[in-house]
């Protein structure tokens, strides 16, 4: 089995750690693609970013679909382009934020989600509505850092992250925690270990229910409203 | 005042017809500047076509914004890049379907959507959810027709549209019809006489609503989500 | 184009500070004329005031339709008798709070109310629900004072209308502020620009909508729920 | 126990046969009274009507509490002006539908509502959403007969009624019908016979409720928004 | 009338408590008879005790159907087994914190609850989006203390009760208290003088419903999803 | 790894069956135990039936739990105790209805379900507004036909669910379908090949997602409202 994640930014560096993520949690026949667009945007902190990092996964999309790849991650928290996507592609295709909300919904009654600036708040709220997670959900929290400070300046993101996460265990009457940004990827492990409760991270997600789809032999339905994009 | 009406497809007819309309419900003093991007889709008949339009829509609002434009209306039914747009403009930004829903609940407890093809519901359907109107509408109707064919076939078009409004009319229990698309503009007046129902059409609508605002010295909000895209 | 802004109580200096702010936004070529009922409550501050006061809003509306006005707008945060309005009237009404909510959900993701006493927060609470903003509105703050102090200790009640917006800028993640009685109304171009946000006025938006609906030659439907109170 | 069964409408026949339905159910030691207001509408069938009939119930709340009654019903399908009446009320105030609502929920896990004019469903519909029963009710049907052809043409008035109930027991899903007008108050028994279905009549379900919440020594709160209404 | 008071947990003291508090609110002609299983659970504090405690509820419910009783209530917060209790039972069953719920929303616009353990409020909260009352409640609030503790340390726990009521009533912004456990019944009188505001116990409640019911001649419908169990 | 597939029911040959299913999509690695309770009723049709075999599915946790199972399936649509469960167990613990919804609502925008008998739609629903799906559902159908007519009677219904399955992909407006009960697992192969739209089997999306978490690391939280049973 082929997964491609596509992280919809250009920082080299997370599409590189997100792929070594996926790598970890993959199983031994799955191979892991991690690409990027060539052109975009260095990070995504809003719906301008998002808006344009589209092209960007709609291109990739189809690079993979020459592949045959067996399934796509869209690897940014706010599932930027899903829906068109899922039109355009023959496999599975699957959003880092809706990965980690449909795991994080399985081990516990209720989450909260860390990310990364208070602007990207509203897009996880609007995410959590249309997949009908808003009542799991008990708080969205930000760390009030930049996407690209969490690989320029590693140390800091990940303090700040820990007591975020801290602050979502003790406050939020929560059993698990999302962490909202796919530049948190790698992070996942050290931050379990240190709150001893689920920490979700949605590259891993989304490999898993990806190698799921396929063993179940379910892809995209092209009946109804994901059917391939209509020619004019 | 100034009004830019984007139409995010690259049909010049519908870009000129949106234009004719806007000018026609636009107060003496408003001045309609209707444009389209020189590349892109034909028409937008799904998410995919959507993403695609997405880039053109913010070049467009862009180059308003730089002719200092009072206001910029989205002409297609799924709103594209609307959020991103608040981000990027000064003046305000509205998408037709969210004027034709404010307009049409001022005026009917309930409203029902004739739309063209039966993959664009499902668009129309979040949008729904998205600005609070779910509860306002009670049926998303198509006519089974693609976008173009309301400038190709226009005669057929309208025929059909005629009907399914008669229909909503009857059996919806309902007050107002919103028309689902910027390429339905024109057929407003004529639906409106023969059916004795107020029929709302959304590019009538933004105009009007930007000038409200205008007049109420209101623009988009720069403080929290909307403030402009962040430097890297 | 006539407009008729109805003070639902008999406070004169509430109908006529009202009326001014309704004419400044008003278009040159709108006339505007303020009246409140001759006999009713003071002022609004709970259910059993609107209830009350319905019956001179209705006569009102009655009166405003002989004189052929082309539109009513119910000045008062609760919205009072606006349903049963809308069934006498042959030209839209529009109610304060609806129209505020209507405009602040067009500049901003979320805003926050700004009333005067406690007491009347679950009377906006309900009309959120209502017309389905209750997703967009953050909070419903108050500033404990009675609507009648806006005219009569109008520097206390501007200071405490200003810390309180100040407050939901600062801590309610929002874009914009309503607010929340239309005794305010002559207090928001001030609060404007000391807060630097968009604030919202009810009369000015209720205004700027009828201005929109008259332009687009819609009125309220007579198909249906608003249809002409039954005869016995 | 002394219950005052307020008619908001001024038809005698009905504000008897209403009382009488009241005496039935209620306890041998609870007294009934039943009133209607001298001046109004002959029926409430919309907005207008309700609107209108708030100034009645009020001054016959005022009028009862005057004479210390135990609790008051507002026995009209709409619950018109029942926040104001528990404003004023010193025991409690109950709404023959909510009444309705909150005794089939009890025995069903859905029910739907039969009620007259088609015009008096969005007032159905609105009050389920602010009680919360949305989810419990499966259909709102009509007869299509005013509210006075209960009292004028009795018989066909029970026909259409009846089929309609039947209707609703074959095709909506349904474990109870609620009744959707106080004048189907003394139908209640004969439909229930024979349908072989719980068939809940509003009069019946707020007295029992009133009597209810008298034995538990519980009357509406005046801390919060139920407090007297504010001097000025 | 007989009613059947069934304590899902084996404490006698409980039982019995809570059968002393509903004999005290019934009429005189109603006769309480207060059951507790012979095996099962001591409290109940969580979903395993909820579901163990469901046999024993169902037996007990059997055996009032065997004794021709004339309503059951399951007298835990959580209603256990009620959807199945309702299945099996001919006479009508409630539940105490539906029964609390539907009385504390007929004298106040919003109530907070008030329970024994933080792991509880799950349960309260599921019920509250089950039955429709999520938009009345407030708050979920406990005090932190086991079930047991309200009859091993009465004195303790009623201070805590006390003191959490107290910060309901001034922080919630509400009219109603909710005590969240049938151990607390018995305390309800105590809280209520001291507080001030109406205090539901959920015992009480189901209670007086029951005797509603009776009164109107309604019970358990048998058509549809509460039909007996299907034989096999 | 190490499933247990926990059938609440006690018909053997579903639990064959189920096993079978299971095995069949899970990894060369897992390995699939498949059991059932020696007491207990031999098919779930309704509320009563849940309850009663909520205590064999617990003991069957318990037994799994000593087994150090690496994951346990409670493999019937209603998902009966499945929090009961999570508090018992180490392992996570996943129902089929709740897989089968997060895996048809990866691949479709919306889906139907279709079950067995009609009583046991409000099962379905409730499982909806719980896990946050009732959106995402376009319409929940039967076949009515009762559950062990699946074993015993296959090709009829067989025949039965292909034609109600065909029916939902006509008229439901929807891109998967959700077999709604266990006991179709092993029909949907045959279904998805007649009717080619994604056919979803809740306990092959119930073995999928525990590898997948096994996978990822995550278990059921045992911070908050999941933590082990509260000792008396």
């Amino acid at each position: 089995m082929k997964i491609q994640i596509i992280n919809p930014n250009t920082c080299l560096e997370m599409t590189h750690s997100m792929g070594q993520m996926a790598q970890k949690v993959a199983l031994p026949t799955t191979q892991i693609e991690s690409v990027s667009p060539s052109e975009g945007v260095a990070s995504i902190e809003g719906h301008y970013d998002e808006a344009i990092s589209a092209v960007g996964v709609l291109q990739l999309i189809q690079q993979g679909k020459l592949q045959h790849v067996d399934g796509h991650v869209i690897a940014c928290f706010g599932d930027p382009a899903l829906d068109a996507a899922r039109e355009v592609a023959d496999a599975p295709v699957i959003g880092i934020a809706e990965a980690a909300f449909h795991m994080a919904s399985l081990v516990a009654t209720k989450f909260s989600i860390v990310t990364t600036l208070a602007r990207t708040k509203i897009i996880a709220e609007h995410l959590l509505y249309r997949y009908g997670f808003e009542r799991r959900c008990a708080q969205i929290r930000c760390i009030d850092l930049p996407v690209l400070s969490l690989e320029q300046d590693r140390d800091n993101a990940y303090q700040a992250l820990l007591v975020e996460c801290e602050l979502a265990k003790r406050q939020d009457g929560i059993g698990a925690i999302v962490l909202g940004c796919g530049g948190m990827s790698d992070m996942v492990q050290d931050i379990s270990q240190q709150l001893n409760i689920p920490i979700i991270d949605g590259v891993s997600a989304a490999v898993k229910l990806l190698e799921g789809l396929h063993g179940m032999g379910i892809t995209t339905s092209k009946w109804g409203d994901y059917a391939y994009p209509n020619l004019k």
